[in-house]
């Protein structure tokens, strides 16, 4: 939950995905809700930035800039494309990280989920076949299974897909997928970057299949080494012939979610497509939202913006690791996180991590169960712990109790 | 277009669907568009506000009295069905029109089109009938065509729908309708407003049936004569037994289209299928308009404002209806609007009034033709006219010329 105690989106929202997954019935679905959104609890749960890590500053002198005529066009309709001020920053933006944004088209979407979601109704007819990863974003799952989607897993591991597995999907199903869908850096939950090599050989895999990829990149700017930079390269950026790659976006991470605003960038037959059903979606994205991040790209601010909340970031990561390394019983693993929000723990084979959170919202504590990533909606024995929305002394505070919690249930 | 020369969603964007479905060749829609963008060029194509009536001072101040833990809500994930406080201050907004708020559940879309859009897929499966209004809203009618909807059209006369036209697709139909979508209060594109006599009849019709009405209602504030208000009651606050009527409104017309904040107020088991819905569209609307659209209900300056801008628009409005009076041939019919942004003129039986928009656009002036809005995308003898966007001073100069184009392709 943030600040104010309102049941979010990205928390509370997250969290009833979770307790809806794991089969409780919906008065003990409220009852852990109304536990779980109370005063006090520490939430590592939720997926949005910290509250008190907001640019409100900057957001002050951005907003007392805008001329008469800015705020006009923040009050009015934009193009269904999004404002051409934002489109050419963006872009410029867009090609400091070695995208080809000239080749390809670039939609402004309300938010990278939007962004999914139109590209799920481009490609998605009933009972398609659609590659994900697992686990994976549970926002795409619910995207994809709004389509009618027939999930199929390829299974993650610590840097990157299963490359046999995803060969066996390209080669063996009955029909051919219509698109994989993928998020190489900073996964969420997994919390992982993919390897250049892995990258290359799914590349290697994709070509001559046309496979469109979908590759959703929200948490790249959020690294906590410089030196990993060369290795998080995009598959965008890697631009391999004979691919479609639809790259998605957002400032929900840089900016804020609350602004409502993503991107797609993509070839110009899908972008055309896209356009058409966003038209019918929303018309066009918030303007005053555009106007906004247009300015932040242009001051500057968003450069420096960044780098102080990935120092944050870093700090909580790295609070979270020392923390996990030094409460968490030994049967539990993870992979530490170099960037992103997220840590994903795997406990012994089997274990129900719904129990773990029962018992660990008794002591004031919550995270997502690792179900609620599953493709199937199936695997539980993984759980994930954010680190985005609590400080460093909340995560001290917070972590023995998720390590009580697991040894209550499977022992010590 | 707006003042700043982009092609809008509300006007060039709607000029599109006007062009695109009056079997124009691609490159015939580029000369047009490029034709009808260009500066100096007058405008009765928008539905969006004219940029100079927008509430900008009330912004400043509302944006500058803003707390910093509201800035901080204002770019955090909010709840899906909207932020709390704006839910409440809606609600005592939508208490005052007699809007059954308690008895129903409101939910927060990005923009009333959203509102639309998650219904029709709330209710429609491929191919199921969809009963619509003769003309009708061009965004309506393309999230309806997105859902594969069969649309069925009843007529509009100058008081409302065209009731036996209504019982007889209620009655004749092979399958009944999935719902009725009406706009009764300053339609668009005709200008009407339903009589309180046809709105009884019709729910007298719809009794007993079990076909939700989708009630969408954008305009309804901006009134010319305050007398006409009793008979603008809604139906949704007629609150007839037996008939679900999904409301949906917008704060496109009553602060500004750029925010992209509407809603729907319906019944429970509806609302829980629009809530999950939503989800996966966009998680939630913008949470930085939110913030500002509450304070505006709250500070009082909505209604003002309001005030404000009916002013404007019945100037506006008065001047459209003297301008066409002394310009139209007589052969071209309207009625005279009591509010809202349109005029809709009626051309002599199978004129095509696509030769009319290419003449008005040499010489300088643009309207959507009557096609746009018929839900068969044939009947092209209606012109849609309207004064949102153009002052008074420009009506008059626009006016002259669309007579003139009228009278080149149907003569004196």
């Amino acid at each position: 939950m943030d600040k104010t105690g309102h049941n979010t989106s990205g928390d509370a929202g997250q969290l009833r995905f979770a307790q809806s997954s794991a089969g409780l019935t919906s008065s003990e679905i409220r009852d852990l809700m109304s536990l779980a959104t109370a005063p006090g609890i520490i939430s590592f749960a939720g997926g949005m930035p910290g509250n008190e890590l907001f640019p409100l500053d900057e957001m002050d002198r951005i907003y007392n800039r805008l001329t008469e005529k800015e705020k006009q066009t923040a009050l009015q309709y934009g193009p269904t494309n999004g404002l051409p001020s934002l489109r050419e920053s963006l872009s410029y933006y867009l090609e400091s990280k070695e995208l080809p944004v000239h080749e390809n088209r670039l939609l402004i979407t309300s938010g990278s989920l939007q962004a999914i979601h139109i590209l799920a109704r481009a490609f998605i007819d009933p009972g398609d076949r659609v590659l994900v990863e697992s686990p994976s974003f549970i926002g795409a799952l619910s995207a994809f299974r709004a389509c009618q989607a027939e999930l199929q897993a390829v299974p993650l591991g610590g840097d990157g897909m299963d490359l046999s597995a995803l060969e066996q999907e390209l080669t063996g199903g009955a029909s051919l997928p219509k698109f994989l869908y993928v998020a190489p850096n900073f996964h969420n939950p997994a919390g992982i970057v993919y390897s250049m090599e892995v990258k290359r050989q799914m590349i290697a895999l994709l070509q001559g299949r046309n496979i469109p990829v979908i590759e959703d990149d929200v948490y790249s700017d959020i690294w906590f080494h410089e030196e990993d930079l060369p290795g998080m390269k995009n598959l965008k950026a890697m631009n391999p012939a004979g691919i479609d790659i639809c790259f998605t976006g957002s400032f929900s991470k840089i900016l804020g979610p609350g602004l409502r605003l993503g991107w797609m960038l993509v070839p110009e037959p899908i972008y055309r497509k896209c356009e058409l059903i966003k038209q019918s979606i929303d018309a066009c994205s918030p303007s005053l939202s555009q106007v906004i991040a247009d300015k932040f790209i242009r001051s500057g601010e968003m450069n420096s913006y960044t780098a102080r909340i990935r120092e944050e970031y870093k700090k909580r990561g790295e609070a979270m690791i020392a923390a996990l390394e030094e409460h968490l019983p030994g049967y539990v693993t993870f992979e530490r996180p170099r960037g992103g929000f997220y840590t994903w723990l795997q406990l012994p084979k089997g274990t129900d991590s719904t129990l773990i959170l029962k018992k660990a919202i008794e002591k004031g504590v919550v995270f997502v169960t690792g179900k609620t990533f599953d493709p199937a909606g199936e695997r539980n024995d993984h759980m994930r712990v954010s680190f985005c929305n609590t400080d460093v002394e909340t995560i001290r505070r917070g972590i023995p109790l998720i390590a009580q919690a697991i040894r209550e249930v499977i022992g010590k």
